[in-house]
């Protein structure tokens, strides 16, 4: 396989031979950042066609333009694995959706819970840091980042054959957690971090009673969130995901 | 237990009615930014004698000081486990040994590899930062920071008892890899993570020779080297260590 520095998410059918034409922050990228000539070799993927070989056929700053050649790789299905989050400062939550990308969850979604700070987030530019993380780390889909919602709403609209597994901070064993989750069975599942100020113990509560939830412990120290996101993601993979 | 939001760490004997004198930094910090009275309760450790509580007998932004009442909680024996990581962008590197120390790695070894860029580290920086993740996570140790030092000169030292689980970036599959460590048994590890560019053919070659790697997969997309760490320590603690 040729080897390719650049990957570059594009949202255009795929097709050999096809013109792509680039917008604005790509052609950007491509050109005035990375200089590449014409005739270099990228690749791209849309997140339904795998990924492509492409060549560009017009190297311009602005509007630039790119001739797809074949497809190099056929597209992964990520695992049906949503990632729910409570933001916390700007830096760390632009790390978790990075980190949720790289580790595969196909959806990403802040939610406010009783100790969360934050009450808005920039929905835009976490999308842009999922495309940013999608292309550097393979994957060939790009998750999508949901607006922010309040835990409570999310539960109460769950979808019912969604299993849950939540990362409940005053377990400090795993105790099994691995088999019980392999034991609940593959399909659709989200993993659900606590903010930094831990769950509130009414949603400790709710949580717990829910028929979905699987609680499961993140071993005996304090994580941060965004640790936590990547180790819980880890523990989920390893029991039920696509690194098995 | 009462609850303590602050802990510090200190380099001090432990015993009931000892009084401990804090350094410039410490004091800035109680009483200065967190604005601690006369007889506030902290928590404080040592890395030998668990966690103490602690009251403030003298509270001055300078040379303040703590009387120590009492044990909390007994010390946790960190397992015997060594990161070795190739240094990347400052702020990375931070998170690492940041992410290191919450994990639970009791010695971080930055190390050179033929595709590091990086030649030198500020060692008493990245040994701060694991002192104040050891704080924030409740660990009752801090991991040492070794100095940078070529991969093939560690390798070449290597302790000849000291298992290692070497991070290969071509295994796309686990397949297995968390039954092979566990029947490679408990006792002194390391965990290696490459560096972003991967690791050379020849340095691959080299530790897939080594009677004492184990070579693991971290699934089939492109991880960031601190994504890498914390997924790579997730794997070895639920294999290994004190998650289970």
């Amino acid at each position: 396989m040729t080897d390719v520095k650049i990957r570059l998410y594009v949202e255009h059918p795929m097709g050999a031979g096809q013109r792509l034409a680039l917008n604005k922050d790509q052609s950007h990228y491509l050109f005035a950042v990375m200089r590449q000539p014409l005739g270099a070799r990228i690749a791209v993927f849309n997140g339904i066609d795998g990924e492509w070989l492409a060549e560009v056929s017009k190297a311009n700053k602005r509007n630039g333009e790119l001739e797809l050649v074949s497809q190099r790789r056929a597209q992964q299905s990520p695992p049906d694995l949503w990632l729910l989050f409570a933001p916390i400062k700007k830096a760390r939550t632009d790390f978790i959706v990075e980190k949720a990308a790289e580790m595969g969850a196909s959806r990403i979604l802040p939610v406010q819970t009783d100790f969360t700070n934050s009450d808005r987030i920039r929905q835009d530019r976490l999308q842009a840091h999922a495309v940013e993380a999608a292309e550097q780390c393979g994957g060939t889909y790009v998750p999508e980042v949901a607006d922010l919602a309040k835990l409570s709403h999310v539960l109460r609209d769950w979808p019912e054959d969604r299993k849950l597994m939540f990362c409940d901070e005053t377990l400090t064993e795993e105790a099994g957690a691995m088999a019980a989750l392999s034991a609940a069975g593959k399909g659709a599942w989200a993993v659900l971090i606590g903010p930094e100020g831990g769950f509130s113990e009414a949603e400790r509560a709710q949580l717990r009673a829910l028929p979905f939830s699987h609680p499961v412990s993140l071993g005996p120290r304090i994580l941060r969130a965004d640790t936590a996101a990547v180790a819980a993601l880890t523990l989920w993979q390893l029991s039920l995901g696509d690194w098995r």
